[in-house]
């Protein structure tokens, strides 16, 4: 058995389904290989960061990792972004990158580079290159035992062509997951105490923690001691909706987290990093936690965190308390010219039971959690490592992950153009997800950056053309339908609604393009001058429509 | 002056004159300084892997570096497989990565990465981090010297906020570029005792020698002493054309390159790399130079390629030859339904004056060089590094660097869609390229190592379904159009020759899709079968009329 046969066995072995691919020559031993194993499904991409990123995806709902392949140094450089983005959320992807055969190295041939160097930016915990076909098996059983730990990680496994065409692999077995300890009995004393000294406590929770077991331990706690829930920032995945408790997630802009986190003494971290500021800005502090809080550890990412809020509910005796869910309460109908709080409106009334949310949507999705509180229950998935381009491959990793859920990625114009190649996998495969791009064509969040950092009067000419997308605007229905996926453009609430049900009445991918100026009148400051020279240059009537809509 | 402003001034003291950006908050006040210095121009891309092909192919044609703006790690990572192709064409690139503040690193923010870690993996011989506001334009300045030395390389400049943003820069001025020393007397002494001896010789030159002056100079030689000129298989840049001399490139596939190396006992370099096999194969060698045949270099990379050939020649007494030039002689017009071929025989019959010519179509373009070899004087770029999704950014780069020539980009299906965004860039700047996509539906190249690394029967049919991209079949007019940029597709010869012709009539970017299966046969033999199973749920006269398509 060669090398590659043996590799593929042994993933299977320890129940690994799914391979996001973008071969080349050096993997093509697996690719041939793949056909004699029913058990793992390959999912071409046509762009690395795809692959990864749905990887990243399918790992956070599957709660397995997902193997990737990819083409030696470039082709792991092209996935690095969204690699990035599941090593913040601690997802497990098991990261296969080929290379040149062992004896072609000295040669320096074009695609020659340093792997494992690059492989360190993600994978700090596991990089190896696999020496012999031999070992291949279990050194694939090694990486896989490092991503699927806690906290999860990356961990990638160079296979150079020869490994990976030699003879002599034999695959071998993973060793069943070993379960993550629990805070111990002292910390949790101590931190009950803390939550009876009736000083203002919250417990910021992260990763394990937002899931329902989790939440409903928290909110026990919360119910019985009055402390606040708080979740990070850029959470993994939460759950959330109609009948679950409810939790606050910490703001982006700093000046936001710090009036949030301002009556705090204590802060409880439970699988969470304690909170900073995303950038840092002239003058201001990175480190959020306000003067006199502490901060004190209930579960690292290393512990189990679930296990550990229910030792610290039982330990103030609230394991038996009613935890306080939210009321199912979805926002009405939105109408009339859309904008971004509208498409998010719409979300929340019309989002079907058990959805996955993708949230990549930046400025344009700032209301996206308030209308969807009340909506039924869902999934969040968010951009842990603010590598943007991880909205649409994440999606793809979703659907394929729960074929039998609706995933809805709500993405920003400029986040979406770094992988829009995601697109052309999601038809490709028949995926269930709606990708709803916000056209402001602009990088929005840039605009309020640049003022934040104290750029006066928010740049000049040359500046302000670095943050905007229009000249010429990106048409993705165009895009969209270039890749086979079904598309539609809306400029109207109604339309938006009736779009989003047509496509969650119908399998398979829908994209629907939200044209959403930021604002009414910064987009009539910024076209009007364009649109009244145009006007001698159009017929009449087109010109006297316009007149009257753009003046009224 | 703060630190922005003391880099830009510097830049542009520096003659640097353009700048590839995709910018984040942490690039900001680069961003805000641009508006005062008039002479630095900043082109927007929306994707880092086009701005980085793009100042790959600036460079590449304008001689000297642009400089890159790059956001974090991950933004590295996303341009990094561009800066490889830039690094093995040895190409120098101004890489400017910006970085948390220095004091927000410590907190680990969501974009903490290592950044100098991923650099060194295209910037191996400098990566810089700068430490302070004084000091940055002086790092700025190391940085360039490093970049354009002999050979070019990529240059890294992390760029941390607060260095940026801070106060008490001071620009400062790059020492003149030093020359270059030729190849030492004796070694030219020695090759030309080679060269007499009467025993086959070939040259094989790369870099700097496949421009005039150096082709000249190694045609004298051939013409005196009757050795071949070979240039290497992916030349960074080079003239050809009529009135040129010609030069025989070395094949992709080892197993033609071996027939081509296997006349010669001597084998001279001139900024070239002794030939090696661009992957390795089971069973076969990766060094291309043949038993009983020995290298030697007449210049290396750091040294003047184009003064030691004229040395060589002086040596020879041969610098007084008339070197054979090329006659113009360019194909004929094709005509009848499109094949790969046709495109390149298209474009040898049409190719303007002084066009410069981006190739990355991989199989489809097998034709290209002999279609091209009579046409008017021009320029080839090529695929240095083998890192795919180089063509339509080096095209924007090639573009900006010389405004006043026509660019013309053939592109492979699968190659185009890694970096498909470079459209928008070409729309906003109106470049004046022509994109040629060759829509193969599959990533052809692949089909041939499947075969070639020694995969029985080619694979089944997962492993197939690697690499085919239909299923959806891709629309790049519709792409295109999405991006701004004007497209067409065409399926016959008369139609290419329209679009082509009405593309470089006109200012602004062009897209041409080639519709072009690999050959009717294999189309057939693919697509047959599905067809005939879809006949019976098609309207009759649409059945008929395919039935008569595909099976006369």
């Amino acid at each position: 058995m060669n090398g590659a046969h043996a590799l593929i066995q042994t993933l299977a072995d320890a129940g690994i389904e799914v391979v996001f691919t973008n071969p080349g020559t050096s993997e093509m031993h697996f690719v041939a290989a793949l056909d004699d194993e029913p058990r793992l499904r390959a999912v071409l991409a046509l762009f690395e960061g795809v692959a990864t990123g749905a990887a990243d995806g399918y790992a956070r709902m599957a709660g397995k990792p997902a193997a990737t392949l990819l083409h030696l140094g470039c082709g792991l450089g092209n996935g690095l972004a969204n690699l990035h983005n599941a090593r913040k959320g601690k997802v497990p992807v098991l990261n296969i990158v080929g290379d040149h055969a062992t004896h072609h190295v000295q040669y320096d041939a074009q695609l020659q580079s340093d792997i494992e160097t690059v492989a360190r930016n993600v994978s700090p915990g596991f990089v190896r290159t696999s020496q012999s076909t031999a070992a291949l098996a279990q050194d694939a059983v090694d990486a896989l035992v490092a991503a699927r730990g806690l906290p999860g990680q990356v961990a990638t496994l160079v296979l150079p062509a020869d490994v990976s065409w030699g003879e002599g692999g034999l695959p071998c077995a993973a060793p069943p997951a070993s379960p993550a300890p629990p805070a111990d009995a002292q910390t949790v004393a101590q931190i009950a105490e803390l939550v009876r000294s009736g000083e203002p406590v919250a417990l910021l929770l992260g990763g394990q923690a937002l899931l329902e077991p989790g939440l409903v331990a928290a909110a026990r706690i919360a119910a019985q001691a009055g402390v606040k829930l708080l979740a990070e920032c850029f959470p993994t995945r939460m759950e959330r909706g109609a009948g679950l408790p409810a939790v606050e997630r910490i703001a982006y802009l700093a000046e936001l987290a710090s009036v949030q986190l301002a009556p705090f003494r204590h802060l409880l971290l439970v699988d969470a990093k304690s909170p900073v500021s995303f950038f840092a800005y002239p003058g201001r502090q990175s480190d959020l936690v306000p003067e006199g809080c502490t901060v004190h550890t209930l579960a690292s990412p290393a512990q189990d965190a679930v296990a550990s809020l229910q030792a610290l509910a039982a330990a103030l005796g609230a394991s038996g308390e009613a935890a306080a869910l939210q009321p199912a309460r979805a926002p009405g109908r939105p109408r009339g010219r859309l904008t971004a709080p509208k498409v998010c409106k719409a979300v929340g009334h019309l989002l079907p039971e058990r959805a996955i949310v993708v949230d990549e949507a930046i400025t344009s999705g700032l209301m996206l959690g308030v209308m969807t509180a009340g909506s039924p229950r869902h999934d969040l998935i968010t951009l842990t490592g603010g590598a943007i381009g991880q909205g649409l491959p994440s999606a793809v990793g979703a659907a394929i992950a729960c074929p039998d859920r609706p995933v809805i990625a709500l993405v920003g114009d400029g986040s979406s153009m770094y992988t829009i190649q995601a697109l052309w996998t999601m038809a490709r495969e028949g995926l269930n997800v709606t990708a709803i791009i916000f056209n402001n064509a602009s990088y929005s969040v840039l605009n309020v950056e640049l003022e934040r950092v104290g750029a006066a009067g928010g740049g000049g000419p040359k500046a302000r053309a670095q943050l905007d997308l229009q000249g010429p605007a990106l048409n993705f229905a165009q895009l969209a339908q270039g890749m086979g996926v079904h598309a539609v453009r809306a400029d109207t609430a109604e339309g938006f609604c009736r779009a989003f049900e047509y496509a969650l009445a119908r399998p398979g991918p829908h994209l629907i393009e939200a044209l959403v100026p930021e604002s009414l009148a910064g987009a009539k400051r910024r076209v009007l001058p364009w649109m009244l020279r145009a006007l001698p240059s159009l017929p009449p009537a087109v010109a006297l429509a316009i007149k009257r809509k753009i003046a009224p």
